[in-house]
């Protein structure tokens, strides 16, 4: 879907954004936004609280010469990773900041957006698009992490009744094919775009295909039926060390009760849709499938150069499944492009500091905000990681 | 104090139990009671229903043939450890039950309080007893965990303005003789007592002597100046091991601010009160200060036969601290008494199953319910543990 | 067996024991002495470096005015635990220790023989007999890492064709009654006896009895066949978390192998023999064990007083297997007794320090050399220590 | 330095290399042989049995009809990670293996020698080469494990007097320019290569260029002079976090004492020569020192078009060090190559199966067999490793 604000309009995009992550949060009670299920998932609570500051530091408090903190803890509590910013509370230790309550931070958010509203009253700002942008990446985290929080508690109950997952896609089976050769990937710098999705650059591919649709939990199932948890040879060494700690045996969230496969969802608990898009594996199970099958996980230049003629980004339905449904991993190191410099000062912490021991997802997903992605967007997780909304694609040579 | 209530007004005990739990609770928000700060602690909601289903399953369940419960599943939420029971939710992810909410917890606690008052109102029930004081235990474990999950805030804000924390006792400065000799401890069986406190039962003890009052934080804080906590030849070995590998260089909660001791407590931060018995310490720091101080921890006995001569359990001021101020290690491993056997069913797993890996600490705390110790009572933890309001009092050879 | 040696011949008693322990060593060549198994175990190359430097340093350096360490770094490299000598090699890296090689330390030991058998010639020393009985407790350590070690290797070799291990005793069946009362226990001072033996004092006993054998295999068996292993009802909280973290089936060593158990022993690989005691079981198990049995273990003080009366130290058979065979679990923790004092200086933390996590364990066992236990011998381990030669008698109430 | 044997001369090729590893092994006692110092490092008496089985296994089991083992357990104890061939001892066990002795180990190098030779009498065989250079590999992790090994004995002491370490290179401090565009990089078929080496293929380089030499010690220590280590700005995030929780302050085996700087090498410890190139970094102190240094690492692909012009491979001193001092880290996350496939059977596990969380360092080292390495030859480690030989060039953009 299209992007339902502009940057044209700053205080319409502000607000569309800002109402966007309070209605996301508003199924959940005070007792659900405050938990932290793990150490890399945030209470939604935090999330809110994190995007408001950002506006605060970064805006506010950069630009308005005698702005004074809502409440000076803020900086302390609700950094997430910027050093140049200063100490913060750690990481996993966010869900022991019981207070502010959940309504004092919807409190600590109106008085922000009174304020950066004010503010924008006077004229545009420079980081005002980049903390829309950061805003919107928290709504998708929001849903993940709540994802996660719910599908604990042995009752798995639902976010919402129609909480956002994948949905089945297109019934194609073929493949689209590539002659490979020298091409051009990365932002060309139209429209906004995150740092590490440039520069621009040439790179030489070899001729290849990629399937038109998502592997779906149907295929995942023949490959759980097939052996596929239990063969040492279609793993890498530390997939495989990884299925034997961890006990892995179906992707995450899934359950099998009388037989059947079962997954913990937004929506609460259903039985698996074999024709949805699998999702909740990692990378270390996608590249276990694909050999499984024969093929292999792309680069994420080659997904780029396919995926930029199949994008949709509005309305029409995306046939071939190349944003909007699930994030898919690529064979591709998260690392930086040739050329790459991250911003100066503390927004340069943004994406340079995480390129080691990440792998590059691309597309986007059902919990992403509609127009937030692109084909050119690098998302990046551990290749352990399965709570996101990670599924794949296959690959081949031609 | 006086227990302020009475068995054999059995609908006045309970309400006046329950009711001290709800008011226990009133000043914690929803945030504060569902957020589980360590694996040993609880949150507020669950003490708060897993004492209403103790209610309901040992009293309700057990006596009432068409009993059909509240909520079948806070069999499995809200049982503690009581094997005979069935499958329960493992204790370190109590904090990720955030459905029942706070207010859902409240209406079952008032579902069941109907019950069992109609069920009352019929006659005494044989468990109704135990309930009580296990939901006293409770409610110092509430106090006790809330104390925990509010230090961690980098704030440290207070439960209560006016929270519970040990107060000076008395100037004492002497000692409490015993002659040794055949004496009998344990309960004698009037009133009620845990099982773990009888059979009464014959020992033998040396002639000894107790300090008449507990050891202070401004003692502690000269055991501190004259490196209580740098000096290997004052620790138990495992003391020693554990004091390098968790940091410790005074007792837990206290936090050093431009040269002055603070602590956080109930009622927020505060500057250690030198005239204090100090509190959340260790076996193992009870131990080494007390080897320090030339002298030694009593035994249970020595403890317990000094006690009962010195106990007042009423509202005149106790001048030898031995109850209601902080609970006071002992010597004592946690070892059954000659001739204990476990009551006979799923509260026969009350207290038998933790005799190993845990010391005695006599006598009660400031957050102990008024008249739920006695000088029979055994409360236990493991030698490392620090959240309980656990001090010490010295004792000696003659 | 008797005490091959005496200590009012000091040079005989210092070559006897010097000798036995070279003589355990012999059977292991270079590779088998070097390595360390676990953290708790050491290389036996390290007990007869310790051994040596325990002399060095508590009856050459303290008495020979001039003497010279034969090499200095010894003092680091092979001090155990005594922290006024000063800093050491920690426990769990003694494998990390290749140099001096064994042939070297074999020459260290000959090079101190000859030191303090020239210091002995002048006359008696104060320490040389607490040496010796350290080093007869290595000798037994040595025996257990080493088999510690050898089972740990997948073809589980012998360290001798006739290495030692428990052996099948009497056929008993009964109880040895006792009156309880008020009993002496503890060292009386006669003959040697280290300081946590004493002092000597009184106890009150209630009347109970004592099986007249130990717990053999195969009724270890039986109870592994009855679901020992899988029913929380028998087990301390603690010890059902361990049997659950550690995977426990049956006891330490124990393999199935065709529906056969055999066990790994210091002869290497045998079939279970159902008539000789169990070994290699935890306090944790053997208590679950008693429970099964509908019986308990006895507590350090109840066995003693029986045991003394059937103590053979001697070459008659021990028909009631109190020393000799297997050391046996008491229900004891391992706390100092009334009016315990350590010695002083660096020897007083020979026993004192670890008192606390650990249970007693009476009797000795086929590793212990001949005489080196008595009825008062305190040994302890914590309660899920499996390594040593620990087995279990059965106690009951009267 | 040239390759000292030839594939077309197999006997004398196979008794050049099996000598030159029981060369090294020679200064190693059967102490030293045998201990496992961590669980990434193998005993030098595993190295020597295992490279050993990889020709019984590979060569001789394969080839051979009717061939009989050695010893049927030396296929469990002595294979390293080919799930192909069966079940194995584990990695982190191999220290536990103290049977077969290093005299049998050096009896089973023989009777397989006599074997394989007896073999190749009748002619070439296909996996004789990979064999050789198998072991070359093991060669070279032989002098790094020992080296590990012996810098954790608190004495440092040398694995021999003239032990290998990287020495002083050239003064140069210039860049070597290049122009960047379509390169090809890759193995080209000629001579012996490693799979992962392949396929040759093209790649787009923007112009950049690289150091003239290594990085040296001498500033390696301005670096931590300048507070390198405490800087967050300058560390990837996992990097960070790992200097916090290793407690890393210096290159791996760096002391501090007197306030000059000692590191353990293989010809014990030394003064930190501040010319030599810095050696035991890890990929994340690489990168930092790197941006600290204003500059960047080199792609793979950057080190490699510039190494094959520079590369010596010779007597010839190597003046701008490509070959024969330090591995060098690179920027390249340790994936395949376009196109790449592993070989069939077991010994496609050779490589494939590790490409994830890895980095590529290329060049070669001070303890690279001479003519092991080439100007493809892609080494590889975890980001957080420093005991192989690993140090680092900067590179630039134009």
């Amino acid at each position: 879907m299209r992007r339902p604000w502009s940057i044209d309009d700053p205080i319409d995009a502000y607000r569309s954004v800002r109402a966007r992550t309070e209605a996301l949060a508003a199924p959940l009670g005070p007792e659900d936004q405050v938990v932290q299920s793990m150490p890399e998932a945030s209470p939604t609570k935090w999330h809110r609280a994190h995007t408001t500051w950002f506006f605060e530091e970064f805006v506010l408090a950069a630009s308005v010469p005698d702005h004074r903190p809502v409440d000076p803890a803020h900086r302390y509590l609700f950094n997430s990773y910027y050093e140049a910013v200063g100490e913060r509370q750690p990481r996993d230790r966010r869900g022991l900041i019981t207070r502010p309550t959940v309504e004092e931070v919807a409190g600590y958010r109106r008085r922000v957006d009174e304020r950066v509203e004010e503010l924008l009253a006077q004229g545009p700002h420079p980081l005002l698009e980049l903390g829309l942008h950061h805003e919107e990446q928290h709504q998708e985290l929001l849903l993940m992490d709540a994802a996660h929080l719910l599908a604990q508690h042995p009752l798995r109950p639902a976010y919402a009744q129609d909480g956002v997952h994948p949905t089945a896609g297109s019934a194609g089976n073929g493949w689209i094919d590539h002659e490979g050769g020298v091409v051009e990937v990365g932002h060309d710098g139209a429209g906004f775009a995150y740092d590490n999705e440039g520069p621009r650059h040439r790179e030489v591919l070899l001729p290849f295909r990629l399937r038109d649709r998502l592997v779906t939990s149907g295929e995942w199932i023949e490959f759980i039926d097939d052996g596929g948890y239990e063969r040492v040879d279609l793993w890498l060494s530390d997939g495989w060390a990884t299925v034997g700690s961890l006990g892995w045996e179906a992707p995450e969230y899934w359950r099998r009760r009388d037989g059947e496969w079962w997954v913990a969802t937004l929506s609460g608990d259903r039985p698996v849709g074999r024709d949805e898009p699998v999702v909740h594996v990692s990378l270390y199970e996608a590249d276990a499938f694909a050999r499984w099958a024969g093929a292999r996980l792309p680069t994420e230049s080659e997904w780029e150069v396919v995926a930029r003629e199949h994008w949709t980004g509005d309305d029409r339905p995306d046939e071939t499944q190349f944003d909007g449904s699930v994030w898919q991993w690529t064979a591709s190191a998260y690392l930086p492009y040739p050329g790459f410099r991250p911003a100066e000062g503390a927004v340069g912490e943004y994406n340079g500091k995480f390129m080691v021991n990440q792998h590059v997802l691309r597309g986007g997903c059902c919990a992403t905000p509609p127009g937030h992605s692109r084909p050119t967007y690098r998302n990046f997780f551990p290749p352990a990681s399965r709570w996101a909304f990670s599924g794949l694609r296959l690959a081949g040579d031609r």
